[in-house]
């Protein structure tokens, strides 16, 4: 049942940094608005935008075991993604395990549990989007797995996928649908330009989409 | 049921930017603790404090279509309230509907729900009091109502009433008080600054409010 | 029942403050992983650390006056701590309260409910770790009592414990542990940077705690 | 500020009695999908129905002094409907209470807040829709109002609305709408019970509602 | 997007029903604890236990449109799982649509959203688990999907995998697992049987299952 | 750290028995509304309650080796109080260690955390009040203690204190006060039972209680 799974597929690394550029925002309206976790999942700072392929963790909760047999099977950009296999707290992971991460070149950390020394992995740098704050210490006891298939924060997530993260939270895109929804990311960005100027000169959505006639058709009133 | 009210009375703007200056706090005080939004109507960035006139939308969970009615509706200094009619933190709301709403001089929105690009929006300096920070897309296919009064996050909302917001919370002043509780606020200032003065020099509450009597006589013990 | 303890036994000043510079993770670590409040209790601002004596209140849902009451009890370097006597989140303390407390040498706020005026609590450094902001007003009604032990967010605080703030929460240190847990976290610290070299040149923890054993005993398989 | 009410206006008990065999879901449909109180609200024991005349309660947090207050003002067959001043789990009713109301006609009681002694309540088929059951006690020193509109669960309620509740929860109609609003919902049980048997003999709604077209023309793809 | 998968695979019947016999907690046991639900899920009513099929919904917040969709796909004993595309309380199913899907041999609901006239369907004996019990209304104007892998509270579930419910909540057993799952469980309960004489006799855990040893090598101290 | 302590003082079982009499709601008010737990604490099924001595658990999230240790203190009529070292929901508790703390006289079990086998245990009759039902299996690798103090649902419950669970909640009383707490638990009931006839007759507690006077000076009106 316990199981590190040392070569995983990742995305090409262009792909990868294209849809960090375009955000979490985009990248999830672009694959039809799935992929995303829950709201909870805060960052601990504001301003970081990362993305990177997710080496994932299945850990029972209140145990950080794993996180040390993760480290090492990092590449540089990846990102941690962390869920308990009940709902969890705890403070798995705090600035030295994120020294040895970022030592390894791990670009951030996503769990959907509690994080610890946030003002020292700020000061590093170091991302995290977490469910909790909390200095609350775990044990090493129970062994769980190593780049398996996990579902954190209702978004499913293996191995390899890749992960964008920012101030709108985190999204998930499926590793052999990375080139496909880069594309289309990038079109909406290109779309959504041109609306912005509209907008931003008074024009209303109203008429830019067309939504006049639509909307007296299904009985909008105006009194 | 579907209704879109065109024209609503609002505020004078010198009452509208005095309830602002007093902030959320002394105003909630001013007209008898009433008012106030529940507390997990938390703003995107620290440091905003607006006030404008409520242009309110009632819309479906996760449907923003509304939303862009209401913003033909907006006048300068205007208030977007949104409130979902069941519990929902979809992100109705992002960087291309502030740019819209921003020129059309509305000072920020207030909505039960989810908002996203909130690291635009925080550049744009456009202000949101919100239940959820939340990338999931939304759908414009089910009407809702524009400036019909809501109940957002607990609190009684009419179009063209008050909506003070700033970091300790949200705010609604019933329109025709509106001037009224301004006065209410501004003397509630005044007695704080002389309090505040007396109480940095060391005095204490129990002697300026003259409240060891009273605690005696309920039965306080001092051991 | 309403009680106020006039005086309490503090730790000494020196052993607080090598609390405060420990840090609450390190602490909550040195005294066996006790002591921590809930995660729900957040700072106001990002970067404040605090340690001081506890001055505790035991106060009614909605009703701060017990706060006026305590604050004549603070010495310097004390921290309030209030725990309602049930589940409560309105604004028991805002910037008057602050600037008395703060008057006579207080270093902060823990409290089970809510604050407000939060900007000017911020402006004049004054910390607080709250379980919400809300502006919401209290009365002066019914007593509670002042340095009697309470439970606060499910850490038992005794008045004169010695409780430590930071971004990572608030943790609790009985009086007389102080000395000998500040002692282990020192020992911890000494420790820790030891460690956090040898990460940040690329070791793993994998090796530095020699894990690789006991993992492949206990089941671990590498696929 | 702190007023009751006495004299209210209630719908006529034909109108009050056919709402509440209507039962809550057909009620909320009747008027539009609106009305409904928040999930949290639960009633204490299953099986339950019943509708009235609400008598409103606002309340501090912790104090139910009103109720006594309220209790005069009960007719034959009303409701209490209590809104705590701010988010409060106190248990403000218990068996004398309720005894009380009973006394006096009162068919149950609707709070966003807790109740206790739910043993004893379900023995005297006293119902009760409420956001907690807990025993905690409450004070009687602070004054609020009877009968003026409240924020009850996310519904206003005016005194002399129609309440109906039953085990999906609690549904509240102005008062003003309860002739047309019963109407509608018996011709929408009459409607429903004609899908009924289609559906009981296999039918599929998709047909009965003539649906397949219109979700061909959206796009609905069948693999 | 939106597609409907006409054809899934099942286990067999009397696997789907062994799995049923032997019940959630030790089915959970049985493949590893895994497969689990979040603890919000709750029957409407107890003493329920149920197993079947997955047909799955994936259904925009607030819209139940495909539920009409799903049942024209349910085989006898099949089970509907609905899990919202983003969080949602509201009531997609009620008395009407459990009579549509009895006729047809559903066992049950799974649904991570809300449910209505659960009295209705309490008389009717068509169990659900689900997330709230709430009457609000849901509308038929966006399309989803049916029969596509979706993660329900926490646990992914694909069309046609096994569902268990009970008292003790949900759990999924991957269709391909069913058969040894089923072996694993029924070893566990023959073993459980056991060790449940011994236990009633007075034996304890600590002898049986020779812990005492262990305890004391780990330092477990008895004072 | 891990202790066992295995001669606890526990309170007379006439006591017990009678504070078991007495009920949750009565008991909490006759020792000045304290002793509380969180209203999340329910029961698994309605009808029971019980009280006994406390033997207490500090366990680890999702471990529950130490309930085994603790069965083997139980004494008749003891009472398990298990409270996690961090929020925890798993399913610490089942049929198994029921039948094995029940073949010891153990009236039931005090859980912040969940429980399983929630059917079983009812057809046992052994009631459990617990913050989730979740069949969530947990492991036994790590040592907790037994029978030191522990903060459970916010409430300290010292070693062989006395609870009292009923539908209302669970309620602690500290060991050395029960003699007290009992007798003014008694006379609180029979002073009840005196108002309860008054109030069934139609009395009003505002006259009862002789309020009126009060409230007018207050500042109550009548409208």
């Amino acid at each position: 049942m316990a199981v590190v799974v040392q070569n995983i597929e990742r995305a090409e690394q262009s792909v990868i940094d294209g849809l960090m550029s375009a955000g979490v925002a985009t990248v999830h309206e672009a694959q039809g608005r799935t992929g995303l976790m829950l709201p909870y999942m805060r960052p601990i700072y504001p301003g970081a935008r990362i993305a990177g392929s997710a080496v994932t963790i299945s850990a029972p909760p209140g145990d950080n075991w794993m996180v040390h047999v993760a480290i090492e099977q990092l590449k540089p950009s990846d990102i941690i993604v962390l869920a308990p296999t009940s709902p969890c707290t705890d403070g798995y992971f705090g600035d030295l395990l994120a020294t040895s991460a970022q030592a390894r070149g791990c670009r951030g950390l996503i769990i959907e549990a509690g994080v610890r020394d946030v003002r020292d992995l700020t000061q590093m740098n170091f991302p995290v989007w977490s469910r909790a704050v909390h200095a609350q210490g775990t044990v090493k006891a129970t062994l769980g797995s190593v780049n398996v298939p996990v579902v954190c924060a209702a978004a499913l997530v293996n191995p390899g996928d890749v992960v964008i993260a920012d101030d709108d939270g985190v999204c998930v895109v499926p590793r052999e649908n990375a080139v496909e929804v880069l594309k289309k990311a990038q079109e909406r960005e290109a779309n959504e330009e041109a609306k912005r100027h509209r907008l931003a000169a008074g024009e209303l959505g109203l008429d830019i989409y067309d939504m006049r006639g639509k909307l007296e058709a299904m009985g909008l009133k105006y009194v």
